[in-house]
């Protein structure tokens, strides 16, 4: 057993206050031993002016779309997805999907997040490059049949319901020790993209292997109408009905929604997560956070792909998040500053159902050291403030995931970035080289 | 003379394209020589990898409120100014402005920043730290006769415009050359916070001393309504009975604008300066910003004070600009990328009056280095898009004012950023004390 002292800084505690002291952390577990005054290390990470808080949760993203990172912005939804988008999509490889996750990896190991929640296309190649880099995952695939015939739906629920069953690994606390940090969730893409009784079979699916349902729901008003118009029911409503709501099923957006749908959320013990920058790139609208932290809905945060964002860095989130929210409610004391922060760690962590997010003995030792020795972060009133508003990805120092440092004074550990800098622009102009042309 | 020539990159041209080539700077006038194929300088500042940019120009802040970074945050808009800041600026001295400013100048800098509009108090301690720093900057104290006496509100017009008049050294082009870069303007507080006759004065003085004037516009409902029901009138229409609008004026924020105001705006030639995030985090709403574009107003780009954002970092005003812009206008494509890059750089210089914002022959040599080598800014499809959506300050490499570089490899070079860190803490600090007993 080797342990890790994180020294000579101050922690955030899982009550949202930062606290002098040090983490101590067992690597043979990846656990955390014990926090405030702790015992020595076998070896110690330098914390000096920094803050240790959780690792960040990147609860929604489709990491390999950093390969389309500004390859159409600007553009009408209607015109993005179709005329861009998903053209460039549909030329897609697994070698490209590795290479654009690679990216999206070092991107958010560089800005402190630990844990993400990927949809996406080949999927295998997404859980290669995850377990390379040392990060925690939800996988799944982006299971869509609107388009498809009937052989064509069967083969896209057999990939997406076989990589679940396939990867998926454990989902018990005990025997995650020593074993990947890659799990599966089915993933019918969104209530209007896929079949309902293709929803019934990956509900089904989802039941049986014991893994999380997660599914895109109410981000724009052109996506809810239909639902309303052809069911004469609200599409949660229409979700629920189909068992799409749960405690193991987290939405992402939830931008339009009404009370009753807040309320079938709070009582199903459904999260969302909340993708507020892209949310605003998109023009689809701003979701009611503070009426859904109001009715006791656990919410995490993600970035959504990078075309619509247009980076994975969660703490542009913290900050859009708290911002957005406070618009959306004409209140400015609404969702606060410690409310975000705990969308992104303990509210990901718990949506995702990792043991992270909060910085307690016995939890994962999945963490950021934030350094505060910069004028932007000068002077000190308020730290948690801090981590909200005003800092960034850049003032993330290390970044540890199952007591394993991922990031040390910058540099990173388990990935050579300038090859998958240069891997990543290759691939990216091969793609929209093809899609323009094909 | 000394030549600089930033060598080995690419740079945005005044057309938002982003050109190979490198830039040429006569340090002794502080103007670009040439651009593209340029000769040998005898000095080189190394730009491989990068994009050259014009400075950002920060046409909208209070810099020394970096001093109540993250004071009272997620507060209602009243109790925040009237609980918070209105006591805790009741205490500052012109020491505290000063230490507060360097502060401000050190993150301006950082972040690729070379010109600013401040309004604030004890200025004269403002312009000192702006010369001694090196930036470009439009100055005025923030003159307010509300709860004066005639006594008081006489000493208050006498220091904002006596300010205006003493420190004010040439406002044409041909006597700016080696002379200080501090201008001033008359900057009555805003149209609620002023006496109608105290606003003719500052209009007056204004025009006599060829100055700009700036003042906080429609910012709020709450600002709106009082003047509505008072005159029968809309805040425009009644700035424009005083002479408030002309082309030589700038307001701060006009987020709640009717189609009137706004066509008054295109016609007398004033300009707006769009401050996005204080906007969003006071909840005061979202500001038409398309429809302004739409109408031929020039808009800038501000961070307002730091109590309120909570960074002086333009890029983030820059990415939230174009994100709320698309939110308030229910469209994807509205406020797009060269838009809102053309707010923070042509848009702002010509607001406060400076012959930066394009790289060109002959304009100043004010200029940001924005470093592409990152995870985050690739692939590159395109670098406009990049330098709004993905980029943050903390990419800028180099930054150079009037020819001079301020900042190296990120290193600064005209301010001592760990003293100026340890005064601001320490003042921080006694302010608070000062605000909470007092």
């Amino acid at each position: 057993m080797t342990t890790l002292r994180i020294a000579g800084g101050r922690y955030l505690t899982p009550e949202m206050v930062v606290e002098t002291g040090d983490v101590l952390v067992d690597r043979g577990t990846g656990k955390i031993i014990s926090v405030g005054e702790v015992e020595d290390g076998e070896e110690t990470l330098d914390a000096t002016g920094c803050v240790v808080m959780p690792g960040l949760v990147n609860a929604h993203t489709h990491a390999a779309m950093t390969l389309l990172r500004g390859y159409a912005d600007d553009e009408p939804l209607e015109s993005w997805l179709r005329e861009h988008v998903w053209p460039a999509e549909a030329q897609l490889t697994a070698e490209d999907i590795r290479a654009g996750t690679d990216l999206a990896l070092c991107e958010m190991i560089r800005s402190g997040t630990t844990a993400f929640c990927d949809m996406y296309f080949e999927e295998p190649a997404v859980a290669a490059a995850v377990e390379e880099a040392g990060l925690r995952a939800l996988l799944g695939h982006g299971i869509v049949t609107v388009g498809k015939d009937e052989e064509g739906v069967a083969a896209e629920l057999e990939e997406g319901l076989g990589f679940a069953r396939e990867y998926r690994n454990a989902s018990t606390e005990e025997s995650v020790e020593g074993e990947s940090w890659v799990r599966t969730a089915c993933m019918p893409h969104s209530l209007t993209t896929v079949a309902e009784d293709a929803i019934e079979e990956c509900v089904a699916a989802a039941k049986d292997l014991d893994v999380p349902i997660h599914y895109h729901a109410n981000e724009t008003e052109g996506e809810v109408e239909p639902i309303v118009s052809e069911r004469g029911i609200r599409p949660l409503e229409y979700a629920d009905d189909r068992g799409l709501l749960g405690d193991r099923a987290l939405l992402a957006h939830g931008v339009h929604l009404d009370d009753r749908e807040i309320s079938l959320l709070a009582e199903r013990g459904t999260g969302v997560v909340h993708c507020p920058a892209s949310n605003m790139k998109l023009a689809s609208g701003m979701a009611p956070i503070q009426d859904l932290l109001d009715a006791g809905v656990t919410v995490g945060l993600g970035t959504d792909g990078a075309a619509s964002n247009n980076d994975l860095d969660l703490f542009d989130e913290l900050r859009d998040a708290a911002m957005v929210g406070k618009v959306a409610a004409d209140d400015a004391s609404a969702v606060a500053a410690p409310d975000v922060l705990e969308m992104a760690t303990r509210g990901g962590a718990e949506l995702l159902g990792f043991d992270s997010g909060r910085i307690e003995p016995g939890r994962s030792a999945d963490l950021a050291v934030v350094d505060f020795s910069a004028s932007h972060l000068t002077p000190v009133h308020d730290l948690v403030s801090h981590l909200v508003y005003a800092a960034r990805g850049s003032d993330v120092r290390h970044t540890i995931c199952n007591g394993e440092v991922l990031m040390r004074d910058r540099e990173l550990t388990t990935l050579d970035e300038d090859a998958i800098r240069t891997e990543a622009q290759k691939r990216a102009m091969g793609l929209a080289k093809r899609a323009e042309s094909g």
